[in-house]
């Protein structure tokens, strides 16, 4: 790595500041505000017991995920969706992404004929939305997931999770690899990548995009390289805020 | 008033705990997260040069209100409005609300030609969410109005606030008048009513509905002298929280 | 009251020319075309045998309403909401208001497991299309229930409707208090205000908006008065078009 | 002809009686009620100065239609479309219908730039709704156009409609062609055929669909000679409910 | 006839070139491309076993059509009507249109409970559109009833199929009936007709408009005698490309 | 690689086959009919001159595509998303990716102020309908860029297209890297990678998701190699279509 200070101050292969407050709902059956420096986003978990008509009697449970921002989340305002009458593709593609993510880590089978929705709800947007919400989404849904053995929804022996789940930006900025790219970097970025890594280093999602100049293999490998290191930094978070020690 | 004592420990004509954290958007021109109990609503009110076209050029500005919940709020999930395609009637029913209680207190020609749009999300709902939202509407209006003074769009010596408002439930269970209802005593509610009241204790909206058997004029007086010492505290927390003194 | 004249020669606290024709629809199992002056409602009711699935089994009815205008009911035309293809906040409102002020005056459990759907469309519109519409629902909720005691879908003793209900406007224009709202009245009244009220006086909506400067207490209780003048004329015209004589 | 007698005591080439009451709406620039038989259609014409932006500058003007049936019009409720968020396929293609016919004995040249949209609201459904429609919708035009006339946004001498347009509904019952069918009659049509004719006898539309056997050529030309007829007669209701005297 | 040579060299009764690939689509029970010169179209039938709901336990199938066209098919691009969130009154009006020539020459009973959905989807459009698609529907659909044979959903000696049917457009340009409009001529013509012809030569469907000038019975007559013999051409080309001998 | 035989006989690094049919569309200012084995995509490009309103005046060009799938372009019918009224995520999503690929390899100052529009429409599926569409995508844009150059609405020297775009879908299946999936082994896959590469060489995206088990490095590299040896040969065979000699 170089010597670059980035505008926060941060090194390049350094995390913004991280906070899960797990619990923050009083409601649902698990949740979390997570932040990642100036980006807040609620996770609630929804347990539902049963599943959708689609699924029924094959002894498989679903988790799935919706993202949404509030129309103020951002610099300046955006019309609500529900106002316009429907959800815009970025949305859609975000929602989809994160309930791979977690449906990545969930043995369903174990879960049972149980559904779990996750709502991420971004209330501050300042980059890494959707990497702060699978993050964050993983925590609600492990508690969620408790819940619903202590309701005994759940074989009390199942293990639902086999893996943790984390995600985490790249990019790359006047040719330089960073690490958890706030918004006014990610608006600079040449490339931008998001990854999703299990707990045990194992890739989910690697989705690179050259908004710039297209990249090489050499530029694709110093990215993946940052992005494993970073989400390993997340997991340690996660045990942190489920009180579980980080294996680490 | 009785020796009733509610669920929660409350006197009948007392108010649930009130937050107001004032400034809680890093991006917005003004913004407040206030509490009503476990009642939670984000107000955000963005500040826009310029007004609708139908309102060009009559020396005018323009206040309006978007009410929405977020799907985990409330104790069971509900679909997304911007999922389903369409605004259910509750909430344009509750948007409209805000907005002309605003109004109610601005003089749209010292605000010049400006657009001032408050968006109020429900992140956790307890009942007198519509009230939660009118009373931390009023403070996220007041801030945005500064900003735009600061900013010169609005004349320095512009009063464009002429009075505050503030907002609370009232109403009758097993027969008895009470103030600020929590959602466990709304759903038994023979009557509910909800009040917007300024600051000098004139009333803007009075929207009273029998849920259950019908009330008399005896009841209406008595829910009306409760909400308006209710709409006086709340008074005083708005400007204790906008750094004001309270005028009581 | 004062000797004010206003502009359709009535006085205060007088009502305009009501007419209400029953059965005006060859289809309806209830229907009634009403008009207060140049407004022109026609209100029909639709029953069925059966509820909707969530009510299933409950051993209740159920009533509800909708509210549309045509396009060309007032002084310009509207689009028209099927076109546009959302319904706009004020025809929810209405809707929502009509159904609950019908509901006030049924015992579900009286109506057994039938539903009651009435249609209020506005063919002209001139001021107090909503209370208008209350009115007349009203008729046309009694015949669809006397069709359902024909036809042996409600029991031959079963007392669905424990009272009646009606509904009009009153405002303050130039600080003086008036009933029944034309448009021209309407768009300069200073607060307006809805009630519904029973055949037996009590109140099951009171809805006042300060649409120009708030209110107060004086002001508040002098409208109530004049409405419930109001109403209890409209019971007689309701019971008259039904067949029945008044009470009062 | 044949002796047939129909349920309703009609000649195989009797119309229902028809009226037609103009200038029914106290706000639209032209207006009709029309009835055939139970057949009862509200139209009313909008006059705008000005055209569409498509049209604009070109010195012609529009004329367009809406068509809509209210929910309870028919023996049993529909829902409504606006609820329902898109407008059926048999809704479209009636307005675009209606619309056409119009514009068929319209000289736009002579029209001048102003725009007239003429809604055909079924109050009630008795079969025919559509050909009613057209036939009130000339009458609602023809004043709509006097107004432009008279408020100078049409030349006092452009001669705007260059011809009179009704319609009517013919088809094949048990074999015999017969006119203008009510709702039983409609439902029993092996093949059902609207007729939309000038006054001069020209034909603007012909719109033959088998419902049950295909036709042949003889029978097309027998219900084309009965259409033609009924157009007469109603060309001659037209004139009259005009003031006009009939030319036939 | 007359010796009018139009702008492509055909005669006034010619049709353009038709193609007929039958089995175009790997994926579909039946289907073919159709050409009528410069319009393509690509019709795709869905056979699946059993009904919708509303004609459960009727001992009867189902037949319907969808049209759409691609945004490009047009020489001007169309906005899809996907992202419009609508689908327009002329998609509306030409899929109920297939559906009904379709439903004239099937048995639905001979059907038994199965559903027949056939999409026609316009690569390409030079006037006709309608008419090649009901030409290739045709084909579609005798291939999927075949498909339901073999498959044993439809009876072995069941005869689904009572007659053949096609269509083709004909219209009048400078006063001259011509066949089968390009779409050059289409724009230009006075009147336009849809004819849809079984192959024992009766109507199904009569659709003529005046575009410009209302038309006369003789005019009427000279284009029903051109369509029907554009029709037995079009049924031989059916009749070929199922690999059947013409009965003409 | 290894000696495993595909279903179709493929071996793990071959392609299925490949045929590009330019110039399909008769209307459209460049066109491909693109097949990837059974795969077809129709492909058209729209030239427009003008730019949308956010982008005028700023001297550049602008370009996007939108994706979308017949009903029966797969094994059983999907319904429409025009008459469902909203587009899926899965749409978006598509469209979003190709749209980004091809701004990837032109240069929109050099287009100038025109706007260039890619539909994409399957009109058949079997696996890589993304990527058929991509590959197809840059074939049709090329040539519209051609026919502005010949219109004038972009200068005769300014080099628009830097460079040329394909992509490929790689995935893992039975723990075996693969390239070109096609439908039967796209859903047995156990990690489906899409890759968009320039004709340099270069990584435009990189979307890898594990749809089993997560993945490690050195399956990731595996999955690049081969994906950018498919390219390499998908770029031969779009030089081939646009009548280029390829340049490798």
């Amino acid at each position: 790595m170089t010597d670059i200070v980035r505008a926060d101050g941060r090194a390049v292969d350094q995390l913004r500041p991280v906070t899960i407050e797990r619990g923050w709902s009083a409601h649902a059956e698990g949740s979390a505000l997570i932040s990642f420096g100036g980006t807040k986003v609620l996770c609630t978990a929804s347990f539902t017991n049963g599943v959708p008509r689609w699924l029924t009697g094959k002894g498989k449970g679903w988790v799935t995920a919706e993202y949404a921002m509030l129309p103020r989340a951002t610099n300046s305002r955006n019309d609500r969706e529900s106002i316009k009458g429907r959800v815009g593709g970025r949305t859609h593609e975000i929602s989809r992404l994160i309930g791979r993510a977690l449906r990545a880590v969930v043995d369903t089978k174990a879960l049972g004929e149980n559904t779990i929705v996750i709502d991420c709800d971004v209330l501050q947007a300042d980059g890494g939305t959707r990497t702060a919400a699978i993050t964050g989404a993983y925590v609600a849904l492990a508690d969620a997931i408790e819940w619903g053995r202590e309701k005994k929804f759940i074989g009390q022996k199942s293990q639902v999770l086999f893996d943790s789940v984390s995600a985490v930006s790249v990019g790359i900025i006047d040719g330089e690899p960073m690490l958890d790219l706030a918004y006014v970097e990610d608006v600079r970025a040449e490339t931008d990548m998001n990854l999703v890594v299990t707990g045990r280093g194992l890739f989910v999602e690697v989705q690179g995009t050259a908004e710039g100049a297209p990249f090489d293999k050499r530029e694709l490998d110093a990215l993946l390289e940052l992005g494993v290191g970073g989400c390993a930094t997340l997991r340690g978070e996660q045990l942190a805020a489920l009180g579980l020690e980080a294996s680490a």
